[in-house]
């Protein structure tokens, strides 16, 4: 038999999902896309990564969005529609309050040993600051939170592993940028993007149909 | 009978709807608005406002979104990937060729006499830029697109209205503005803001439940 003539080796369809953690939108996508992605018979490929960094480096914007005249007060609205729709908790800490880096360098020391349980940590982190008004800013509360969610953390501890974080979370976010991706929540699937949560009954159309 | 006791007079519920002709995602807006307020009883109250000014004064922002590294080339995909979702004609001018001033000042003239004939002018601007090509930019260019809509223009060309035109158009976006409208589309019912094209199944599903 010529090899040529065999199907392509299937490697498994995954979907693409990036986000950060001070992300609203991210948590609220963080709920709904491993149904999602089930539905069609993907697995998730959780990429947290540095929002603030890109929109500094990349979209040349220095004020946060919860900032700008008016667009800030209607998003606050929004996302607290969006939670009671989704029947979400929603409670946050400030967002001004909270920095997204030492979560992130913690959920890709993580995802070096075990994507589950990487994404494990992603849910609690998105929980704490959303849900529970708590923001982990430091190594130790992302450690208690990694322990809580039941994720033996113990081995983070050692002082090595938060300069190998930084490496990593940092190289992640240049790998999102690379993709094209400027905003959280994003979704690839076979090289197509979706951006926004508001775009996920779209990302779902668009798994159905096989694109348009 | 006591005149207390009277339920309230109703005037008729509307849904309304704020645009800039320059928006793709306002053309689009502009194709589902009327059937999505019919299923709900409502009618549309169509407000042209200027949305480069809201940018400049109001949000503070300079570069146009199709400037913006990455995010202005997902957009690109984006109001392509959406106009065959939904089966739209889809063949727009570049949109730094299009000034929406003469198109806005015009819409708020015909307004002033007839809603429903705005409304069908709007209709005519949209495709014409997003559709046709074709960006009306001159006071002529869009009374023709006017009279090709079977809209009776003849009364526009008096000199003085263009100066009427300026003070309405200018008049409409400080509403819009008064609002809390700082994008395009966007839509206000019962004192309830949407913002986005991608947000009218919510805008729906918020008329079918009356909010949540």
């Amino acid at each position: 038999m010529n090899p040529s003539a065999l199907p392509a080796p299937d490697y498994g369809k995954h979907l693409a999902f990036y986000f950060d953690f001070t992300s609203p939108y991210g948590y609220f996508a963080a709920q709904q896309i491993e149904a999602l992605a089930a539905r069609h018979g993907r697995s998730v490929r959780w990429h947290a990564f540095h929002m603030r960094a890109v929109m500094k480096d990349v979209l040349g914007v220095q004020q946060a969005m919860g900032d700008v005249p008016l667009k800030g007060d209607y998003v606050r609205t929004d996302v607290r529609r969006m939670a009671r729709q989704l029947g979400v908790p929603y409670a946050p800490a400030p967002t001004a309050g909270f920095s997204s880096v030492c979560a992130g360098r913690m959920f890709h020391l993580l995802r070096e040993h075990d994507a589950a349980v990487a994404a494990r940590f992603a849910h609690a982190v998105f929980r704490s600051h959303h849900a529970q008004s708590a923001s982990p800013n430091t190594w130790d509360q992302c450690a208690a939170i990694a322990l809580e969610a039941g994720i033996d953390a113990g081995w983070l501890a050692a002082p090595q592993l938060e300069e190998r974080g930084r490496t990593l979370y940092r190289d992640a976010t240049d790998a999102a940028v690379a993709q094209g991706v400027w905003g959280t929540p994003t979704f690839i699937v076979d090289g197509e993007m979706f951006w926004g949560c508001d775009r996920m009954a779209q990302l779902n159309y668009w798994l159905q149909r096989g694109g348009w």
